[in-house]
């Protein structure tokens, strides 16, 4: 009954929604803050009858909006948008990487970047982290290979590669292989690679409203580069679906654009926790990886991450571990509001 | 620097929305009432502090819903929800469509389905219409072929097929191949084949809620089939994009099957419409195609389906004709508001 290439999906597994009872959610690096107060007025002012037509399917006002927030010479023709950014990377899986040569990433890198090589069948080949778990940027440029793709901060280690790390690597890496750089928590610390698409015409950043722009439950990602590349994606997508973002969405993704001074300032809380929170983790003998994201990866000598996540649990706060060898001894943790960190923070002081 | 699948890509091209003027839009078979009152009050009472979170991913209580509103012993295991019926469509020929042998759909149906052939490389075999414009069951049914897809009523022509005709297709069709009846717009006076799936394992139907919910710019569309096909569904859905239905829609979902007798009163009023609509044109000498979709297809002897829209075009008025061999001397008429049809009427009668 079942397509053959149906046969050999294993499908993402994203972090877990309990309903059990209430928790403390610091599994899934979901944005503790609320969206810009912009985004209620769009919700209260929307004209329900907007829903009768159609979207717009290239989303125009919003890649204005998304490019005039990005500045540095971004302009609308080096935007896509899309249903969130695994929606997103998906196409970009599609249209750039090949079934007949491996893709590189990390071993240890966002866990749906398997999935979507599974889905269209890419070859890939994971190359191990340093001894620091950051991403060894040698590795990944070397030998055949279609295409490299990595998140930067990188997940679920949180640690940022410079952008000097990633000019090396592009200039290894020969013209006609697209690189990826998935920059979702970009904006908790780190330096956007932006810049170099200016040098870079095989150079493509992914990044999605879930994280910084509390967007996870409306659903909007985007890629930025140059214009043939943002054109293959539009193909893709009109071979896809025609219309990912919804009439609503398009709007309160402009709203939030043109408000980014609201996002840089709870994001800027968020970084203030994520430091002092691991300050504090590390002193209570937690060893907590340098994160530039929203969340942290610590572990414990003696104690497993699944040991760790469900003791944890026990006093209702979920964080994630990975049953995923080289990883296993960690848990991430997602950064909440302050008070639910310090309950956080007592309850791993104790283990 | 694309991919070598990237290079066949054909992408589906919808009706065309200009913004050089305002146009009466007949041209993408939207639907000219605006939704239920009820999605108005979930967009005045909804929390934006909702989208920090991402929604369920198995949007559990907006499958509930449509199975209530569905009735007939459907349950929400029998329901998939996706980002319109144009992305539950893409996972279905993922999911139960082969490579290696061929699909079966009609030479005129969606013209979707062919791009999605298009994107997982499936071969497929287009059987002619009948002479009156209806599908012919038999041809779809013949030979060799991983499965079947038509929409009922058909695009463009609106063309119904009884139950009946579906039911001998799928006893003649082996049972580990996929039908899929694509009810896009069976709320515009045709009977659903939901009642089949009792009877029919390998029987898929796919649904949306842009035509007859008034929702194509929210992006609502899901398939009823039986858990088997259900389930693959879900792990397609999940190895491509884990949360394609947004928190928001899946309110304004719920909120809308609830108040389905909303739909059925605007529903009835544009089958009223487009019925006296189409005795009227037939009077003025048109050949109208029997319709039971909120469109009619049409031509004029001497005209050109180009020639009719380009010359009603001119009065302010947006239509849809095709440039595809056997069906160029139609023109496809979505069916909007009363007064808007009249003078649409006037025009079509001085051609």
């Amino acid at each position: 009954m079942f397509a053959k290439r149906f046969a050999g999906l294993k499908p993402y597994v994203p972090g877990e929604q309990p309903t059990d009872r209430a928790y403390i959610k610091l599994n899934a690096n979901e944005n503790p803050y609320p969206p810009s107060p912009e985004v209620e007025k769009v919700l209260r002012d929307f004209d329900p009858a907007l829903f009768q037509r159609y979207p717009d399917p290239d989303a125009r006002e919003l890649r204005s909006a998304i490019a005039d927030m990005l500045g540095g010479g971004v302009s609308p023709e080096m935007i896509f948008a899309g249903n969130g950014s695994d929606e997103v990377l998906s196409f970009v899986f599609y249209a750039f990487f090949d079934s007949d040569s491996p893709l590189r990433f990390p071993e240890h890198t966002y866990s749906f970047y398997p999935v979507y090589a599974g889905y269209y069948d890419i070859p890939v080949i994971k190359t191990p982290l340093l001894s620091d778990f950051s991403i060894d940027t040698e590795a990944l440029s070397e030998g055949p290979g279609t295409g490299v793709i990595f998140a930067n901060p990188n997940a679920p280690t949180g640690i940022y590669l410079p952008l000097d790390k990633i000019r090396n690597l592009l200039d290894s890496v020969p013209r006609d292989r697209v690189v990826v750089v998935d920059e979702a928590y970009i904006d908790f610390g780190g330096e956007t690679a932006v810049p170099l698409l200016a040098e870079y015409p095989n150079l493509a950043i992914v990044r999605t409203f879930s994280k910084s722009y509390c967007f996870a439950g409306a659903r909007l990602g985007f890629v930025v580069a140059n214009p043939p590349l943002i054109q293959a994606l539009f193909t893709t997508k009109n071979s896809f679906n025609h219309f990912p973002v919804d009439a609503l969405t398009q709007k309160i993704g402009i709203a939030s654009c043109r408000d980014s001074r609201y996002y840089a300032e709870i994001n800027g809380r968020i970084i203030k926790t994520r430091d002092s929170f691991s300050a504090s983790l590390r002193k209570a003998g937690w060893d907590v990886l340098p994160s530039l994201a929203n969340f942290v990866f610590a572990r414990k000598a003696g104690l497993s991450g699944r040991g760790a996540y469900e003791a944890i649990k026990r006093e209702g706060i979920l964080v994630r571990y990975f049953d995923i060898p080289g990883i296993t001894d960690f848990v991430r943790i997602s950064i909440g509001l302050p008070a639910d960190m310090e309950k956080l923070l007592a309850v791993m002081s104790s283990l």
